[in-house]
């Protein structure tokens, strides 16, 4: 099924559909580490666009708990949450906005198929 | 400034803003080569761009021209137009629906650095 996506480039950086991915699953599994794995992506690559997400707002979207028994986990702060409500917002509106165009051009190439 | 970007994920490709900015240059200067020199980009990436489009939609969105003076040009079939207008068109409608998220994002960002 066609989809659409939708890219911020805000000065400083970027903000797009892998970032918000990995900030929901951040959410959802309380660890950086888990969460990357569930979108197939290495530790360290996880890692790294949470610090640069961190780095991108000057302040942390992410925060990463240390020591207890699960040798610490990660949360998101309220700024990160705020930040994914934002983003799936305006994601929500660009598919109504866009649906009939995308629909249009994906029966451009199923007729040129036979489909 | 903030910007927003779109990419429609289509059922045998991507159509997202570098191939859209291509086909318009070349319909402005009626030339893969000097559409894609305009955009920074080599002669052998924009032909490529160019054939990729047309295999998507199995029907030209790019004409190439043969022989003449200037030794051939490229042209947008009817086809080729229709798609950059649904998508800029598209595009407007995101940006509409949008901007109120990027511009709060973007304050966001701003408050941190103290601008």
């Amino acid at each position: 099924m066609p989809t659409i996506s939708l890219r911020f480039d805000l000065d400083g950086g970027r903000l797009g559909p892998g970032k918000i991915d990995l900030l929901e699953r951040i959410d959802e599994f309380g660890s950086i580490a888990a969460a990357g794995r569930s979108l197939g992506m290495s530790y360290r690559r996880a890692w790294y666009l949470a610090d640069e997400l961190n780095g991108l707002f000057g302040r942390p979207l992410v925060e990463k708990h240390h020591g207890g028994k699960a040798g610490g986990g990660a949360s998101l702060t309220e700024l990160g949450r705020m930040v994914v409500e934002r983003y799936r917002d305006a994601e929500r509106a660009t598919v109504d906005a866009s649906k009939a165009h995308l629909t249009a051009l994906q029966a451009e190439i199923d007729a040129s198929r036979g489909e």
